[in-house]
């Protein structure tokens, strides 16, 4: 199976690795910004291009871009033979439809960053297809780079998506906050890592509810004034107030 | 060195299994409600005591109790003799001050659930005395449970509580928004596992600014207002914006 892979960023990257590390056959990258499109082709050992009118023709065409870049990419393609997917958790594959016959999306649950190494059988891949033949091809391309496959439709992605953005992306940006409070003291963000570690591995055992700990669960209003007190950004005191009123109010009525 | 713990919680919970585990010697488990004085004394087989009038005289006393109970059972303290030491990010070790000669604090900067075993060599302690004696046995002791032990003053305590309460506390709160919105959806909470895991090792190689990711960041406005039509809750849908928000700002202006 021949693929094409439309995109250079931080998806396209990975999947393009897992998919070269098992034997699968990228025949080009097309990124629109020529860097990106050569620097991926060149760590893959591919082709690439830097226009939709210069892509092959293959068996498979994955579009790793941005949600936004992905219509007017799609309106560009004049090749509409092949299995054409996305990646994007929040699209629904019906964007592909009057154009392509065959068409889908393969979602790898995950957070990628250039900068780090990931292993991608142990991505949670989800696979939907508009016929038997793409939903067929893709649980064995899925199967091939991921232990957890699983079909999941349209609306269950976004579904998927919208909770990875709070457990995911806004963790992260809480780990933000915290080190921007740490550099206020002059206390390197290391001191934090153990914890932050300990709270991710924790709800591996137990549940995120029994998980919960501090000042907000105990319900402790003269530790949280205090803290609130200390907070100078007007934004951040709003975080911790809000928080810790969900927080205290999840758990009051159940201690 | 004889020490006495006040307190059957979390912190005691683990505190007094790192102790034990290094050959350190508790004499008493003090705790108001027998049942969970009983059970933890029970587990590290050594006496308890339910009243701050039977305490026996020892060397060192841990009071690892709530922040709202330290004042008034330290009122009740009859014995001056010996080291007094908190276990509270938020207290200042002056709550000690004119009832105790000896006085400090020993901080575990962790999240301790008693259904969750931890290695404690790996939890950063910091301590604070009030004299150089107290400094000089807090480093011993707490050099003892843990490999990562530093001095820290009040006010640098409590300025790391509160952004542990950010990195840990409110991040679990997240996953907790996560499941509920998966149960909605009846998706088991299991498929975010790789994803929150991967999120917290990240940052222990790149920085959180550098690792965030998601629609926010690519300030992907299209697919923010998709998740906030599908989010039924308003203070959900609150801190979906609120946190976009935040994220689109702060990269906006460096990309």
């Amino acid at each position: 199976m021949n693929i094409v892979l439309l995109g250079a960023g931080n998806v396209a990257t990975h999947l393009a690795l897992a998919l070269k590390k098992n034997g699968l056959n990228i025949v080009q990258i097309y990124s629109r910004t020529q860097l990106s499109a050569e620097k991926l082709a060149h760590q893959i050992k591919t082709d690439f291009c830097t226009s939709p009118a210069g892509l092959k023709e293959a068996d498979l065409y994955i579009y790793a871009l941005s949600d936004n870049a992905l219509a007017p990419v799609i309106s560009q393609i004049k090749i509409t033979k092949g299995i054409h997917i996305h990646t994007a958790g929040s699209v629904d594959i019906e964007i592909f439809n009057g154009k392509f016959e065959n068409y889908g999306a393969l979602y790898p649950l995950q957070t990628f960053s250039k900068e780090k190494e990931i292993d991608f059988q142990l991505v949670p891949v989800f696979v939907e297809g508009n016929n038997k033949h793409v939903i067929e091809t893709l649980f064995e391309l899925a199967n091939s780079i991921s232990n957890k496959v699983a079909y999941a439709t349209s609306y269950q992605r976004i579904k998927l998506h919208i909770a990875a953005v709070f457990a995911c992306n806004f963790s992260n940006y809480l780990y933000t906050i915290a080190s921007e409070l740490l550099e206020d003291s002059q206390l390197p963000f290391e001191i934090l890592q153990p914890l932050i570690a300990e709270t991710a591995t924790k709800i591996q055992s137990i549940s995120p509810y029994d998980a919960q700990t501090g000042p907000a669960r105990r319900n402790d209003s003269v530790t949280i004034q205090k803290h609130l007190d200390l907070i100078a950004d007007e934004k951040l005191r709003g975080i911790y107030a809000e928080f810790s009123s969900l927080i205290a109010e999840k758990y009051k009525s159940k201690e």
